[in-house]
């Protein structure tokens, strides 16, 4: 008889598949308030590694940090009319604060550009004191009327960066940097995704955004989703906020600005990326914990050995950790580790002790085999590396075979509702086609040119739209 | 003729220095909504390498991070009454969401031992499941009417430790843990601060706590900062929150917990306890800029020795910044570099160059000698642990030579009011005395045993208060 299965699998119902994984995982939690989200440590150290990493490239691009406040005066979000027409029906906005009403509302932060650009607009004052690169980790609210934990939250974690420039080319190269060397390089290197990098159509831009560059990544179901996006604002905010610099020619100029941002929907792509119906599968380079070297018995040889092939391991510069609750039964604990998507479990029991082996099982390709023990710190860190790259192989390919080019409307309709993407020529669907795909349920997710790169204007001849269902 | 000061003198007027010192090293500047703040690059790297070294020790002693919501319902925290009536008055409440009147108004967290226990009565089932140790980086609100930078602000930045134990004894032990191990190290041997560990008195405890554990440090004007706290809950947020485990005899026993935290106010300690009338004075361990290398010319010749010994030092394991701005006139940068407290600066100009040497400018000790290039690296890591020494040592001298041992209430509220510390028999004083020293603005700052180890209970025989008057 087959043991019953953890999880819901994938083919039979995908969302209830994910939700089994947040919460067998032991990722998240609903939070009471609706919308909000519970970060458990197991999720919240997948979020940690994503932060460093990516806090390293964005300092490496000359940004440094900073921290804006929470709080936004309710009058700065009017500031810029299509930002506040974006954002308002999102916001959440408080009233009261040391038991009194407050004068004026102050909103929780859905974004920083507003409050940013006081200040910037304060601290630029010559041509010497651009470029000004910011970024920020923070949380903020937007509220949430059919919340998903990681994917859609009332609050999220995320990075927003904020640029000013002095000319329009130096801002767009700027965003164009990020949008490349900093997320699509984390996501591809790190996280192991396939990403489409694109533009944005004018429906879908950021409010208040010339132009939006984003990261489009098919999940496990065919569906979209937005990874990462990158804002070209133009002079947008400049100008609200009188953000201007005196030019080397002696000129009062206004700034050219970008901003991005990337979040802990970074978590739940990661899960519907390459997740399977046994659970997670964490790309090596990414993973808290590489290889868990587990005791399939207690008794002192087994531990010993363990031990020393923690040791072992770590020195040879894996992350390991060594699973010695002998008290809970070892399948419980491998199913455990399975779920929680280890690459590489390293078991060891008194039978292997004899013949001077240990188990070695791989969580993303599959299977197990014998390993002398001595071997593994040699082993062990190209098997990581070869298992990074099948990942991103394996989502290259599934996007690839679930993507198809069509030249209608229906067609490109048609292939979003059984599960995947369609390529159609921007031409042929035009705002018009997206409007009409839209009240399907089906979006334009980005704009490409005919080999793949990032045009310069929605409208370039030859753009390719990427058409899907999206989360 | 004597040139201006950049600072108002600490003599004249130290809440005006201490504001200047912000305002020009660029740490942070006033939010719009009141009692809010910026955190400028300069002041957000101070908080940054802070968090990295105290994260560090807190993981070190077993503690997992998490996140959990910025939005707890009112109803919450009414469910410990000490709790609710400390914090009702410094709230934040949302009461619009996403458009509409929220039907449960939520608080903004002033601090969240609410929300964690709601879900610690989750995740807790067994004695297997104990101790559970989390902490959280994290904003929280408490609505400031008299605010100021980094040290009272509406919203500020922090890490929570949140834990439960099986045991009265296990929890205490692990309060006192965190107050010694890593507070206390992490600010003596990184901050290069001089603190006082002791206990609070009742009517200084934190609200809904049985103890709290307190660190104190006396600023350059002979005020006190509390600089961190831990606190033993004992069983009252079990007890409201229904946080119980079945014990390994098959009782159902309710929890024992700490909380503990330390904030971004740690930074306006660091001003205050070793900023002089120049500016910061920043201890090497947590300088970002550990050694700036400044080029006096911009000629060819110059510029290529300071990127050169930029290397070398680099290479020697300093944090360096190499400052080759020389269009900005000489003199502008180095007072700029005073005032930031970067604690060595290695000024190159043609003069040197022709002797072969450099000049090293020491900002903790004062003072400036010509060195060999070629011995900088050798040199300069032992000079920045002298200085890191001298810090701590000057810090420590100050609080001996301004604190006085004093028998009655009137010499005490003497003693805090002319700008020092009283030390005084806590029998002398009581609560009696203390409510009589609060409405002079002196207050106990902790308690501590006759030969200054922490009491084990407030009216432990021979304890002594200190008592002076605080930020």
């Amino acid at each position: 008889m087959a043991k019953a299965p953890v999880l819901t699998p994938q083919a039979e119902d995908f969302p209830r598949w994910y939700q089994d994984v947040i919460n067998k995982a032991e990722l998240a939690d609903n939070g009471p308030v609706r919308g909000t989200m519970v970060i458990r440590p197991y999720g919240y150290g997948l979020w940690e590694r994503m932060q460093q990493d990516m806090d390293a490239r964005i300092k490496a691009v000359g940004v440094q940090n900073a921290y804006f406040p929470l709080f936004i005066p309710q009058s700065y979000l009017a500031k810029e009319a299509d930002h506040v027409e974006g954002f308002a029906p999102e916001l959440a906005v408080v009233t009261h604060g040391g038991g009194k009403e407050l004068e004026e509302p102050v909103v929780v932060r859905p974004t920083s550009e507003t409050i940013v650009n006081e200040y910037f607009s304060k601290w630029v004052q010559s041509y010497r004191d651009l470029p000004l690169l910011i970024n920020q980790w923070a949380n903020v609210v937007r509220w949430e009327l059919r919340p998903r934990l990681f994917l859609r939250t009332t609050e999220f974690l995320w990075q927003e960066g904020h640029t000013a420039h002095a000319s329009y080319e130096d801002a767009r190269a700027f965003a164009a940097r990020i949008h490349r060397e900093v997320y699509a390089r984390f996501m591809e290197d790190v996280l192991a995704m396939d990403v489409v990098l694109g533009r944005k159509t004018a429906r879908e831009r950021f409010a208040g955004a010339l132009n939006t560059l984003t990261l489009e990544g098919m999940m496990g179901d065919g569906k979209a989703l937005q990874l990462g996006t990158s804002h070209e604002l133009g002079q947008n905010f400049a100008r609200a906020f009188h953000t201007s610099y005196l030019s080397k020619d002696g000129e009062q100029e206004l700034v050219w600005q970008t901003s991005w941002g990337s979040t802990t929907r970074m978590v739940g792509a990661l899960v519907m990326m390459h997740g399977d119906d046994n659970g997670l599968r964490i790309p090596p380079r990414l993973a808290p914990i590489q290889v868990v070297v587990l005791a399939i018995k207690g008794d002192d040889a087994v531990l010993a050995k363990v031990r020393e092939i923690g040791e072992l391991l770590t020195a040879a510069g894996v992350r390991v950790h060594v699973d010695d609750r002998t008290d809970t039964p070892f399948g419980r604990r491998a199913v455990d580790w399975e779920l929680k998507g280890v690459p590489v479990r390293v078991e060891v029991g008194p039978r292997d002790l004899e013949g001077g082996t240990a188990m070695v099982v791989r969580r993303i390709p599959g299977g197990k085999e014998p390993v002398r023990a001595e071997l593994l710190p040699e082993l062990l860190p190209k098997v990581l590396e070869e298992d990074q790259a099948l990942l991103l192989r394996q989502a290259r390919e599934r996007r690839k075979a679930r993507t198809t080019d069509v030249t209608t409307l229906g067609e490109a309709a048609e292939a979003a509702a059984a599960g995947g993407w369609a390529r159609i020529r921007w031409a042929d669907l035009g705002p018009e086609g997206e409007a009409a795909l839209a009240e399907r349920s089906v979006s334009v997710r980005c704009l490409v040119t005919e080999d793949g790169a990032v045009p310069d204007a929605d409208d370039a001849p030859g753009n390719v739209a990427f058409v899907a269902r999206a989360y």
